[in-house]
């Protein structure tokens, strides 16, 4: 079909000044097109039954075969409160016991910014953010099209690419310093560069539970005092304290429940894979990881209760052609939106890993494994969607191409999510008679030009031009547009997310490794 | 995060003979991972009052300003009916007539496919189906990266294309033949190379009504006689009878009216653009082009009582910074899974138009702009999905790369609107109790063998292996390969979809341009 009415030729220079001069002027945060926090829920993936059934065999799960390989400190906190040990030394929890802590659990909390410029994240309800994160072992060359070993830098580089984007809310560790073997050094140091390369809400993961003390002293220097810190943490902590089926990961364990003894954001991941450590079927995979986060809530909430946490089931799947996780799937997508409906019914904030692609280039894969994922997680009403920018390659890798793409495909997603305020002054019956019965067109309208900042979102690097525009600027992809920017971001973006002294500070009493001269722009 | 678990490594070997064996035997079609038809509906952008807001606006403009240029035939027809025209000479239809109009309208049609291996499609309820349709004008030449004009080759390429990707259920007129002037041997070519193309169902678009007696006579030639044909339609048709905002087109209109009385599908299109053609503010949009496709619908109802028809309102938008239309766009994405809601309110069976991509090669744009735009439009519950395979450069061209790469990105969408199934089996209590207290893991479970086929949809080319893989594989992007996978399907896919004797017979009677050599493989 023609998509340009003769209208719209006609009369395209009509209020085109008036546009341009609105153009630039920003409206408010709170109306802004898309914004942190927007309300999803819109998406119900499964009926009121589906989440009693699943909820019922969750239930089950726990009251029966329960967790394996606790440790002897969980073993204590939770037969005190009525778990027993079964006879496959098992941890089994009594269903009232789970009901108990569920009804005392955090409804929501917030991860806060360091610039009044970011938003702070208030997660719970049905507000929408994303973010990143993966821990990725390896970097997309878009040039030689390979993946090299990531390392701090990386950490850091990536940090201040998402300061930079406006549509991820959150830096969530993306990489792993894979350089540095030391456990401690290697966390202190992540510590150092994502909160170095910017001053959003960040999320990271300790190796060991012995870094936490030198973490803590660093976020005391940086807020200023623990006490300061502790009112307002800019931090949540990642981690897997679960491998399934149903058995406790001890190392990780042990984090959580250090975190959670301080009352820190526990933000960990429950990763079944449908088909290899879960069951095929998706809705067995839902009951396997609801009964997994719920035994990890129970444990959370038995050392402290009310502590701050996520009801984070991520449900992936391998494709059963080669036994190899597929993050990019259907099926991981469709039931990532199911957890986010699950955890609406529980009134528990939630996070979601979603956007992660199979591709190993910013393709045309990339995008739509991306785009479904990440849209149908927010109108589902995730709180947090995780993993949402710049993951490649199944998880094994982080493009910073495709973290600039996907700035512009949250935004899009968001938009999405943000749905269509309808109210007298929108539907704008005055308005079409004005123009039926005028100018025969909405170009120059009042409403048009007070609601062009508003009610549209519109793409940074994304192309809208006409194919001669577009061939005459070079017949680009939004790959190579995404290199440039990257590129030039990289050059130039070095934010000051730490004062100099404490910066010094920190480097005075801990071994940082990122050579203070790669923390600015070259000359 | 590490995504192979020690499990997933140590037991792959398992069930991986069994798995193999099991891979190629597909399952029944009503047990197929994604298919025609599944039920979308499980995403409401509204509520059910701004529902009846937009209605009740509608009604107003319908019995306010009305529609313009209503042909001296259609104010006959309306006039008779309650309608009036207004001192501006504009068609005013009173609400309590379109409410009666609606009340006898086609609630469902069914658009025939001329081979028992394709679906046919059963337009109503919440039945979610996928089809291209576009008439663009160019091609895109992914290796020069420029478009070229569409031919009556590229009509006959695209559907055969079509017939072979399985995740598009109908051939809708995605060029147009911009080397053939006369409009009436312009139209006949058209059906021809359509139906020559595939055996799915087909739409397509006259540019006169003038053409209808022929067209009608080639499908009573391939249906074996008018009433063969009457009785399994095999084609929709499409068309632009609203000139936005609020206005007849005489000639489509005209076109409308004739199919109509012959009780043909009337599959049209209602296309304004918010900012442009129609209000900025989303809402008034959908005000309006509910309006207008009420309109269409009323005229098509006086004409024929329950004349199969969809609900087709196509609220598309432009970019306000340039006054460009974008079809790739969030706004457009948002609206047309709103105007699926709308249809269900009605229920009227909807066709909507997503799935177009602004991007001018199938990249990482393209992926998120189609992905986004498919899926919400199917989880909104719309009965066929227009446009939705590739669609490019703002609807001016067609890429036979992305039609390939589209077929996969549409299976994803369908897989999540298939959604979850939670039942007794699929929650697999029984069976997660036994790969706990068992073998650790699922992969060679009972019911991972029976599900791998049914729960699961994998990709025809999107790329899932290890990055090792992919780089001893060439490192293409989805585009490359699609490029591949294009070519030797145009090369070798050249279905029979006409008795030899029907063939000869239509080109003895009728002036058909393609040639019958084009229409074989090459030696």
């Amino acid at each position: 079909m023609n998509t340009e009415t003769s209208n719209t030729r006609r009369t395209r220079a009509g209020g085109r000044a008036a546009r341009l001069a609105l153009r630039d002027s920003a409206p408010e945060v709170g109306r802004m097109p898309v914004r942190a926090g927007m309300e999803g829920g819109r998406y119900n993936p499964l009926s009121q039954d589906d989440l009693l059934a699943i909820h019922r065999a969750a239930l089950d799960l726990l009251g029966s075969v329960g967790i394996g390989q606790a440790t002897p400190e969980v073993i204590e906190i939770a037969t005190a409160r009525g778990c027993s040990v079964n006879t496959y030394g098992r941890l089994v929890f009594p269903p009232v016991l789970i009901e108990d802590l569920l009804a005392g659990a955090a409804r929501e909390y917030v991860i806060y910014s360091r610039d009044p410029a970011y938003a702070d994240l208030h997660v719970g309800g049905g507000r929408v953010h994303y973010a990143t994160s993966g821990e990725a072992v390896s970097v997309l060359d878009f040039e030689a099209r390979n993946y090299r070993p990531s390392t701090l830098q990386d950490v850091y580089d990536t940090a201040r690419l998402v300061d930079a984007l406006p549509n991820i809310h959150q830096y969530g560790q993306m990489v792993v310093p894979t350089e540095i073997e030391d456990l401690i050094e290697h966390d202190i140091n992540v510590v150092y560069a994502v909160l170095s390369g910017t001053t959003k809400p960040v999320e990271h993961t300790f190796n060991t539970v012995a870094s936490l003390p030198a973490a803590l002293e660093i976020y005391a220097m940086i807020a200023g005092s623990e006490k300061k810190f502790r009112e307002r943490p800019f931090v949540s902590f990642g981690g897997c304290p679960i491998v399934s089926p149903l058995r406790f990961a001890p190392e990780s364990l042990d984090v959580l429940i250090a975190t959670s003894r301080l009352g820190l954001v526990s933000d960990i991941a429950v990763a079944p894979q449908a088909g290899a450590t879960a069951p095929a079927y998706l809705a067995g995979t839902l009951a396997q990881v609801v009964a997994e986060t719920l035994a990890c809530l129970a444990v959370v909430n038995m050392v402290r209760p009310g502590c701050p946490m996520s009801f984070a089931a991520w449900p992936f799947a391998v494709d059963l052609r080669t036994g190899s996780f597929s993050g990019g799937a259907a099926e991981v997508a469709v039931s990532m939106a199911a957890i986010a409906q699950i955890g609406r019914f529980y009134d528990l904030p939630t996070t979601v890993a979603a956007s992660m692609s199979d591709a190993k280039m910013p393709d045309a894969q990339m995008g739509y494994e991306k785009g479904i994922a990440s849209v149908v997680a927010g109108l589902a009403g995730a709180n947090r969607v995780l993993e949402s920018a710049g993951m490649m390659a199944s998880l094994m890798g982080v493009s910073y191409e495709a973290m600039v793409i996907d700035n512009d495909m949250l935004g899009m997603a968001q938009r999405v999510v943000r749905g269509i305020e309808v109210s007298d002054e929108t539907l704008s019956v005055d308005t079409i008679k004005a123009a039926v019965l005028g100018e025969g067109h909405f170009l120059g309208a009042a409403d048009t030009l007070k609601s062009m900042q508003t009610e549209f979102h519109y793409p940074q690097i994304a192309d809208r031009a006409s194919v001669q525009v577009w061939t005459a600027e070079g017949a680009q992809t939004i790959g190579e547009r995404a290199r440039n920017v990257a590129a030039d971001l990289l050059a130039n973006h070095f934010p000051q997310a730490m004062d100099t002294a404490v910066d010094a500070a920190i480097r005075d009493r801990f071994p940082i490794r990122l050579p203070r001269e790669r923390m600015r722009p070259v000359d």
